[in-house]
């Protein structure tokens, strides 16, 4: 919703998250249920009389219900530099929405003619019950008594979340990496309630390369002190330590070799002098991996990147839906598909994409591929607004 | 030296890491000296009257003077799967030499022709003095007072070393990876001494990403705060899951992303079962990686691992001898260059030996470089022993 008075040009504007009670217990893959369940969202743009004009966007690991605009509570606009990836993905609910280039009047997703939905995930830490959010058995939070989600879990509960807002069908569900598994998982899910998926920079299952950086991830968290079983709540402690160096591999992992090479090449600190010293940075790639550490541990939940991580690493069409076959498991999509992935996205390269618009076209379904040449690695699906912008519309046009 | 009585074909036999005492201070790029300095060290084969069939092996991050044959000390021979470079790598002493397929009567660096030199690299933590050995200052381990090292550093120990045995001239010095930087950094320091160099899986310096894989890895072992800045000696613990976590990091950029594929794929720990468990590994590649840091971090020293690490990040033949310009660092080189690169490599990939050979041919340097069509990454400089050997014995005859 716009709440600003005189938005700039392109923008939403100010914006403010809301809070949603979901009226029944999710029900997840585990076996589990959860209840209660609290839903973080913001909407954009205006719900038509007829309720046909819907687009949900889905968030990656580290997102939140904060899409586009300004907020409201924090207004100071983020920072957006080069590699500004990283931090508009981060900045979670100040400044800038993380794909505020992509939604907004004239934009990709155009708010003048759809009514765009953010949810925070199930799991999460910015408003969505998570592990960090209070389990009513116990009075304290969750922590490591949260349940492990899958992609499928954090879907039930949007679709639950969309009936509260009595929104049956979606013009289309689009997403970036995490969030294009969601796109994915609703097509099979609800195949009568889903126009169109927009899968960018993402994977019918992360290969195992990827499985792995995940895996260190979670290692480097959990291996931390200070981590305590996952029950560091209330304790005045943290996993930072672990935390921060997930996020040094994560954030390699999001930038190709060329892209980090071209911003920082193997420049010094301090110009050609070393200082012999293995606690400083010496390069300034040493530093700027700090930086991101640093700032990442401040804003986001050990046990919600434990989550996220978790579920996308478990994410496999195959498996979950077709006794391995890809193909057979988007038998029943009936939704028109347009995938985009990025030349130089080694950690969701568009082989899989390749895997996914093979599999649809295979079984006779509409579907669009696009591989765009960019240089900046898997963060280009939010950098590389003006190049998906065109196709977007395009195809959400047809 | 062969000490069994009948050694299998191809192999050294029974080989014993011997040390030796150097006369003098070791004089460092940081502007310290060393004092004392041991060097543990292995040799096989006979050295010629004439002491011209002398080839210094060079070992790798991780590595130590056992290079070749089965250890005297611990004569359990390893197991050598598919991925065993890691195992060799890490066997330090124990079991078959880290180069066992590469040196040996007939094999690539030959015995029965060359006397080959094995040393542990100055500041390791297999007999040679490092960050865990006795600062005579203090009567107690160094840790994090031993001074921070170069390459060049090591090479000069190496020099002092091969004067202590009466060796003046090498017919080649040869390594993978930071044992390939060594080999570079000889027939620079010492041009009138090297007759050729083999340089294998290497680089003149580590492009930036390789240098934030080291910051990730460094910084994870010492945000463990096991590390206690350094001086963990004597204490009772160790950065065990800092070093963990940086040896899973090394570990996948050892290997492709093809290769870690082909070995586990997304095959679950339990059949087609998810267990819904953060702690637990729920794929076998999860599985593998706490088992490769488990064994690594019972064998290494973490300040070692640190002062490795630095070293090879800082090596950088323009910046140190070029004024930026690598063509001029190699002006005076005079040794033959034999440069191997593997097309998987992308720690160490095939472009960085491809600056090299421009950069030599163009000085009108004798060089040769074969770029090897192979999966497994940058471990096949210890894997490709079948498709290097040709090549390295052509090479050497010469």
């Amino acid at each position: 919703m716009v709440i600003g008075s005189a938005p700039a040009a392109g923008s939403v504007g100010e914006v403010r998250t809301r809070y949603l009670d979901l009226p029944d217990p999710v029900r997840l893959d585990c076996g589990r249920e959860l209840s209660p369940v609290r839903v973080a969202y913001e909407t954009y743009g205006a719900l038509s009389p007829r309720r046909d004009n819907v687009i949900l966007v889905c968030h990656a690991l580290s997102g939140d219900a904060h899409a586009a605009g300004v907020s409201a509570v924090r207004p100071e606009a983020s920072t957006r530099d080069g590699f500004g990836a990283e931090d508009r993905d981060g900045t979670a609910g100040a400044g800038l929405g993380w794909w505020d280039g992509m939604i907004g009047p004239g934009k990709a997703f155009d708010t003048d003619r759809y009514f765009v939905v953010s949810t925070n995930l199930l799991g999460g830490c910015r408003g969505t019950t998570g592990p960090s959010s209070v389990d009513p058995a116990t009075g304290r939070p969750y922590g490591p008594d949260f349940p492990v989600l899958t992609v499928a879990d954090m879907v039930r509960t949007q679709r639950a979340f969309l009936d509260v807002l009595g929104i049956d069908r979606l013009a289309a569900v689009a997403g970036g990496s995490l969030g294009g598994m969601q796109a994915l998982e609703w097509a099979i899910l609800y195949p009568d309630q889903v126009d169109s998926i927009v899968v960018i920079a993402s994977t019918h299952a992360l290969h195992p390369q990827g499985v792995a950086w995940n895996a260190i991830a979670r290692e480097s968290i959990m291996r931390d002190p200070a981590w305590q079983g996952g029950r560091y709540h209330d304790t005045g402690r943290s996993p930072d330590a672990g935390m921060g160096v997930a996020r040094m591999v994560g954030h390699v992992t999001y930038l190709s070799a060329p892209a980090l090479g071209e911003k920082f090449g193997r420049r010094l600190q301090f110009a050609d002098d070393l200082r012999y010293t293995l606690t400083e940075p010496e390069f300034e790639v040493e530093n700027y991996l700090r930086h991101q550490a640093d700032s990442f541990v401040r804003r986001f939940d050990a046990n919600t990147y434990l989550t996220m991580s978790r579920a996308l690493t478990y994410f496999d069409l195959a498996r979950q839906y077709g006794g391995g076959a890809l193909t057979q498991a988007l038998t029943d999509v009936s939704a028109r598909t347009l995938l985009i992935a990025f030349s130089s996205d080694w950690l969701y390269p568009p082989a899989a994409s390749e895997d996914l618009y093979a599999a649809l076209r295979s079984l006779g379904k509409p579907a669009e591929l696009h591989v765009i040449d960019a240089p900046y690695g898997h963060d280009c699906f939010l950098l590389e607004e003006r190049r998906q912008t065109p196709i977007v519309r395009r195809f959400l046009a047809a």
